[in-house]
């Protein structure tokens, strides 16, 4: 399997919930054996009745292990992987990834150690589902997805080679980052946008309701990720406090800046601060990693009942164009969707035209 | 025209932008006579071209004028307007409430202006575009929207019912507030959360390309509406100053308690904040203004090239299930885009079933 990047097999999957399973699945696809381990035996039970592998013998010894448990216990999971498996190399999929290692530093301190330390290798699939669990799981979880892998700097290159082997047989995209790096980036991308949307939701919790009639597809846009389960959420940001604590305290600092530009009536302040905003919004990689190209917007009005989403977008293909993105406004008044098709702006007025052409109520 | 609150027409419409075109086109489509005027003489050629009225002649007398100007320059033309036109309700589509009815205040202070203060009454459709100025106008682009209507003490009644009526011919949903109250709402549920997605996406500007080649659908969608125009912007939030301020201050309080919880480790008063936000995205009003249904979602991998989402469309039709909405993640890795589709959650199963058993990859 060396075009896969040298993935020797078989693997040990520790945590059969959804990343675990979801890995079960891809690996046995690709015909690797997969063992399972969970401390809830109704996982192992559901996961490999999935097909996502077998349940772990006692004295088996798998080459790989991947360690897929809540992140409070990824450290000693990892740990114990290491020592119950002295010839595997040993990963995990946690969303952060310097706390674990400390965790390993702490408790194999001395050169002795060292091996142990060298078959470790964190890594971090950017993906997930808004459900949990093994029933949750599916081996296409990973296709084409950015996954981090976060070699330190004793790690042992064969080591680094098996995570990306893993990776590729998920059919995801690699990134290497140092693990510093890696809790930088996440911090973020990931869990600053997450607070920042708790807060804004958070304002909206006490509202009435014919003020909170007037919202429009903005607040749920910015609103959405902060229905994420907070139990999950409390565990990841606590093992990421450092980054994200540098970033809060950058936006406190911006915060500060923005309150005084607003009392003060300082156009010049807060304009400032807007094309800020207007910059990092560009700084998104577009689709495939490529440079952002300039979108435009059509609009259509759609009957919300099933086959017309269907009808607008057999008759958008017909207009060859393809759509990059899709916005569907919640329409208070009537039952009528208001979907915004996001195109390259060259091709908008076209689709717009032939919408309109084929009897649809579409502007830009 | 009674049923439709007793618009008598003709109406002025000041400012031939994407608004007052909008409008313009909305009301000559139900046969109301429109004239129009604009600083910009090109732009009332345009808009009269595209067929939303006609050039204002001298000494015509309206029945309604219609103030569609930049949030800066509503105050001096409302005025103006008042005086110009005596016999005529006056109303506004500005994003702010208060500052136009102050500026009123201190130019028609005494009793006998009391009768101008009275025919004005002040609005704000809920609907836009990215887009700006004529060329970008719909009569379909307050279909369905709220529209707010918000009559200060002195307003008259009749002032209200042409308001009233003027929102009905437009096919909008009124919604009645004071002008206070229409700024703590819009404060709320749109100038906060624009400000937060604007904060969060200036900490991207100077991030480096390989940390941000983790982004995913949470980050985009956060800072989807910080790309919006922060000239436009300048004016809507420094118009609004006192309620943004007074919820400024409400996040640099929340901002502080999440700081203390993170840095001390206090998961207790973490998990608080993050259920407090999961509460707030509840508090959104679903479809139609009735309550939130449970959702669940199912992904689906969609080659990006045209005539692919009909197909899914197709698809997902056959199997009689209401898609009612939809994210498409961009991906980084391949030409595959990751759509997820958010539907009833009794359905979702059913639905992911039946496009599996039509050859897509898909799961929940």
């Amino acid at each position: 399997m060396a075009e896969d990047g040298g993935l020797p097999g078989p693997v040990l999957v520790v945590g059969a919930g959804l990343l675990g399973t979801s890995i079960g699945l891809a690996l046995t696809a690709r015909g690797v054996e997969v063992w399972l381990s969970d401390l809830n035996p109704e996982h192992v039970r559901t996961a490999s009745g999935l097909g996502a592998g077998t349940p772990l013998r006692d004295g088996a010894s798998p080459s790989l292990v991947v360690v897929a448990v809540p992140p409070d216990a990824v450290g000693a999971r990892v740990h114990e992987a290491l020592e119950a498996h002295p010839g595997a190399v040993v990963t995990d999929v946690g969303s952060v990834k310097s706390e674990p290692l400390e965790h390993l530093r702490r408790h194999l301190p001395d050169d002795a150690d060292s091996g142990s330390l060298a078959r470790y290798v964190g890594s971090h699939p950017m993906a997930g589902s808004e459900r949990s669990g093994p029933l949750a799981a599916s081996a296409a979880l990973f296709d084409g997805r950015p996954w981090a892998v976060t070699p330190h700097e004793r790690a042992a290159e064969p080591s680094v080679q098996a995570v990306l082997g893993l990776v590729a047989l998920c059919g995801a995209s690699p990134v290497v980052l140092s693990p510093a790096e890696h809790d930088q980036a996440v911090a973020r991308i990931s869990h600053l946008p997450h607070l920042m949307a708790v807060l804004v939701a958070g304002r909206l919790a006490g509202a009435s309701a014919e003020h909170l009639a007037l919202s429009g597809q903005g607040v749920r846009d910015v609103t959405r990720i902060a229905a994420g389960d907070p139990r999950l959420w409390e565990q990841i940001i606590g093992a990421n406090a450092p980054a994200v604590l540098t970033l809060l305290e950058e936006v406190q600092d911006r915060l500060a800046t923005l309150h005084a530009a607003v009392s003060g009536s300082d156009r010049a302040a807060l304009g400032t601060l807007l094309a800020e905003g207007v910059a990092g919004t560009r700084a998104i990689p577009g689709k495939h990693g490529g440079p952002v190209r300039p979108t435009g917007s059509v609009y259509v009005a759609v009957p919300d009942h099933p086959g017309e989403l269907a009808r607008l977008f057999a008759d958008a293909g017909e207009a060859r164009v393809n759509v990059e993105d899709i916005h569907i406004d919640h329409d208070p008044g009537r039952p009528v969707g208001q979907v915004e098709l996001v195109v390259d702006v060259e091709l908008a007025d076209q689709l717009c035209e032939a919408l309109v052409g084929r009897g649809w109520t579409a502007y830009r």
